[in-house]
């Protein structure tokens, strides 16, 4: 029919974006090991996911290094491995793993390390800073 | 080895018990649809769910029960269907999604409805609470 007006696109729902990006647990985990744990190097990585088969790993890394929440950069004392680590839209991810983390302490017996919680409670924009630095 | 000391098992990561629970994509758009949306029925689900196919919904749906996330009872007005619901377990993942919400503005375009995330961020207690009403 000509003239008839086309119904209007919802606007893009912001939880649905992110969700896209991030995708599934394995995504999430990689991003809590580089915030909380520190792993940096492909071999640390896989160590510290819950039994993360090496292609998921790789898609995942991949995957989390287009849509820009993680880096690479080559690794200094071993120029054939990559050292990888949050960017900032990465490190803005923490509020996130902090309420995934208090839910799954309250209802599914997950045990955060000791004060993490408690710290991010008392002033979360200075535990955020302390993440970064 | 007798007596040798196995390595300790470490805690219960509380983010990863969590992301085991919620899984995927589409479990968390469940239950957006379920807090923010009222949509209540299998087929207003299903319609509100960014094109989510009948099985998929299906087995999240059950899962999410399994875990105790959501409830279902009859519907009053034709008792072949069900009414979805969160539980209080489901109304607690709410800081999860708007802090997924937050990053889906600030970095995928998202576009969230008018004054929610403000009014989250004003008095979180009070939105929160005003979420279950």
């Amino acid at each position: 029919m000509k003239n008839a007006r086309r119904p209007k696109a919802p606007p893009p729902c912001p939880i649905n974006a992110a969700l896209i990006v991030l995708g599934d647990r394995w995504s999430l985990l990689i991003v809590r090991n580089l915030m909380f744990a520190r792993t940096t190097g492909f071999n640390e990585l896989q160590r510290a996911g819950e039994g993360m088969a090496t292609n998921i790993l790789t898609d995942r890394l991949a995957k989390l290094i287009a849509a820009g929440v993680i880096e690479k950069r080559p690794d200094a004392d071993d120029g054939r491995k990559w050292i990888y680590s949050l960017t900032d839209k990465g490190f803005d991810l923490a509020p996130i793993l902090l309420e995934l983390s208090r839910w799954g302490v309250k209802y599914e017996k997950g045990i955060a390390p000791d004060g993490v919680l408690e710290a991010y409670e008392a002033d979360r924009k200075k535990f955020l800073a302390s993440l970064r630095s």
